[in-house]
Formats: C-alpha cells, structure tokens, sequence
C-alpha cells in the first residue's frame, strides 16, 4: 500500500514523514484557555496543532493575534502550528472583523512566521485566496485550500472537484470535510479521496464529519488523506476521535496492511 | 448506529449478543494439531471456532470426522463450533472424497449435534445445500451459505444478488468472502454490505480477502456484517488479523461510534 505523501515545510516532510500525520485543534476564547490548551495538546505529542482563532476573543486586534501567534510558536518549539480562521457558514465562530481585516490579519501572521501552515477557505473570493498565496509564498508558510460541508456529503464527482478547484487555487494542501448522515456518505468521501489521491499532485485532507465520520478520521489515511485531526483537549468539529485512540488504530492498521500492494 | 444482528443459536444470541463475533479458524493437519491449536485459540477467547475440515488428514472416514469434533465440543465447553469442507476452488485443500460423501460427513456431523452451525458453498448443487439444511434443522444447527472469490471482487450488484441466493436457499446466515486488489475492492464490499444488510432478514457474514481486505475485517460489522474471522493461532485466508488486534480496533470504534445515528 502506498502511503499518502507527507507535508513538506521549511523543506523538510511534516513529523519526520510519518503519515497520516495528526492535528489537534487549539479552541479557547482566552489567552490563557489557547496557551493552557496548547500545554495539555502537546502532552499527546500531535506532529501539529492548529490554532482556530476564529474562536478567540482578541481577533478584532492584528497584534494581539500576532502576538498570541508568537507566545504558541515558542511555546510548541519544533511543533508546527496551523493557523486557522474557519467562517460560521462552514462551522466556524461569528467574529467581530470583515473579510478584508481577516486577510490582513493572516498576512500579519504569515509575515511574523509565528506559523507554518494557514487555512483558507475555496468559498471565499478567489482574489483573498491569491493574496493569501503569495502572503504564505513570502513568508514560507504552506496554504491549505479548504472547502466544508457541514449539511451533507455531496456526491463523489463534486467532492473530486472541490479538491481540484484548491488544487487550481494555488494552494499547497487541498481538504475537504464533508458531514456525514449515513454509512453511504462515508463510503463516497473515502472513494473521492482515493480518486483525488490520484489526480491531484499536491497532498490532500479527508475527513467526514459528526459521529459515523470518525471512521474516515482513523482509517482516512490508508485512501490518501494525509491529516487526520483528533483531540488532544478539546474538540472542535464533530467526530474528532482522541489522539491516542487514532494513534492505536493507526498502529494497527499499519501493522495488518504491512505489505498490501 | 444500528448494530448487525446476533446470530442465534439455540435459543441464544451468540456471544452474549455482543457483535462482531470473533470467529477464529482451525486449520491442523492432524487430531493432535488441531486439539492444540483449539487450546491456543480458546484462550484468545474467541466467540466461536471454526474447524476447516478440509485441513484434516482424517476427512476420509466420516468415523473419524465425528469423533474428532466430539473430542473439539467437549474441549470448547460454551463456545460454539462452526463446521466447514471449504473447496479447492473456494480456497480449501484438496481431499480425498467426492461431493456426495462431503454431504454425508455434514449429514453425520449435524446429527451427532457436536458443531453448531455448518458452512456449506452456494456454488454446489442446490440439492445439496437443500439435503443440508434439512439435516441442519433436525439438529438445531445453523447453516451458512457462502460464497467467495479469491480471484476479484465482483461488482456490488453481483455481490448482492449472491446474499440473495443465499437467503433464497434456506440458510440462516449468508457469507460473501472476495479478494481485494484495491482500495475500491473494499469500498465495493462494505457498500454491498450495507445494501445486503438492508435487504436481507438472516444476518451476514462479509470480508475482503488480502492484505488491504484487513480493512474490512476490523470495521465491516459497522456495514452490517455480524462475524469477522480472525487469527487465534494460524490464519485461514489472506489478510486475517489477529484477535486482539480486532478486539482492539472494534472497541475504538465503539467508543467513536458511541450514539451515531
């Protein structure tokens, strides 16, 4: 079986290569809640962490973002961070700033090279997503294109293109996280990663999401998604599996599928 | 999420109700190899055992068939024994009889009522499955029709029409068993489960065979099969995986499935 591939940063592959690499979520509100949450996170020993500052309440001020950013990097040391502001209408937390404040907060943050990775969402305005790029570019952080679907799991041919359309945007990482209501949704995301593993050229992120979904978070990798994000506190989508228990499944399955073509 | 039926036997759920049975198979050339291989296994403390007669070098003389399987009933006390002449052509070993003495060994093994369910193939003659199952009920065994393919995994409709046949011979359990050459392979195989799960009123029994088919043994139950085979001491059938490492796996997903829908 061939693994997916890893993330490279900074020219090296993401947690020495070992795929799927896990994620845990950094949610509070408080400066004190996100560093509390990041001590306990790195206690599981994630390869990353991302940090959802749509849930935090300084967002409104670009330096008290940057500076938290700066207090996360050192405090992660060689644990990279994934900075992330999710919208509400793809499951994120209502925040006081308009579109064009977040862009510039993100290219604040990408200029402080406090994080590695950011996360921008494919629905919003293709110049945002092209700002973006070349903001990460400039800075050496890697741009994850993301699309959600917090509803339903659309069908297999769409979810393909929504991994192309991320591809096309210019961004290094593509993920897709689609809700899954039945065992059939989980089933077409898994085929639609296997597919996109083989179209796209650039690593790809898969998860269903709510309860069902957590099987696509612990065996997701084995049909090409790269990241699987778990708890390591607190949760910050529905269906994230604790660490340990993605890390044991993952354990196992790697060890029954040893030589699988 | 609604959990794959329990197979009853007399009277009983299997395992205390508790799905997915582990089944662990018993695969000895010889009376003492296969007592010792019992007693490893038991001690995995597997749901049932199956005794693969066609590994026996005794299968000749159905004598000596039935009284070895009175010597494996005494030794397994309370766990159920599943009986099975798997054919060359369905991945069994060669033996020295024909099919109409295969059926009076099964005739002879039921009526000694030392196993508790019987594994006959769809692919022989319907009036053998039909001479089968009556023998079967006179004694209060469970018949399994089953159905494999160690070459490819058929298109899902075909799959499902083969848990059809099964249900329309008269079978209590029906097991579809198919090779996996890719991850569609398995893809293939769980959403026929799903469909067969649905359509049928007799519980099921599905697996993909090789190395990546170790998928579908350790999460098919959340598709609606109700047994995985699993290793207790030697392996019957590419990309079995041992007890505890099902056991390990199924309970994760329990705890992650917890109140899905």
């Amino acid at each position: 079986m061939r693994d997916p591939p890893a993330i490279e940063l900074h020219g090296r592959p993401l947690g020495g290569g070992k795929v799927p690499h896990v994620c845990a979520p950094l949610v509070g509100r408080s400066r004190e809640a996100v560093l509390e949450e990041l001590r306990i996170v790195l206690s599981k020993g994630p390869d990353l962490v991302e940090w959802r500052v749509d849930g935090f309440e300084g967002i409104g001020s670009a330096a008290e973002v940057v500076r938290l950013a700066g207090e996360l990097r050192q405090r992660a040391g060689p644990t990279p961070i994934l900075f992330t502001r999710r919208s509400t209408h793809e499951g994120g937390e209502p925040i006081p700033i308009g579109e064009e404040a977040v862009i510039e907060l993100y290219e604040a943050v990408c200029a402080s090279r406090s994080v590695d990775l950011v996360d921008y969402e494919l629905s919003q305005p293709a110049e945002n997503m092209a700002r973006l790029r070349d903001a990460a570019r400039r800075s050496d952080v890697r741009l994850v294109a993301s699309f959600h679907d917090f509803q339903r799991t659309p069908p297999q041919e769409a979810l393909v293109e929504r991994f192309q359309a991320a591809e096309r945007s210019g961004a290094d990482v593509a993920k897709v996280a689609v809700m899954a209501r039945g065992l059939d949704d989980v089933l077409t995301l898994l085929g639609a990663t296997l597919k996109a593993r083989q179209a796209l050229r650039i690593p790809i992120i898969t998860m269903s999401m709510g309860p069902l979904g957590s099987l696509a978070r612990m065996f997701g990798w084995v049909f090409g998604s790269s990241v699987t994000f778990a708890i390591g506190d607190a949760g910050s989508a529905p269906g994230q599996v604790p660490i340990e228990d993605v890390r044991t499944v993952v354990e196992v399955l790697r060890r029954a599928l040893g030589d699988a073509p």
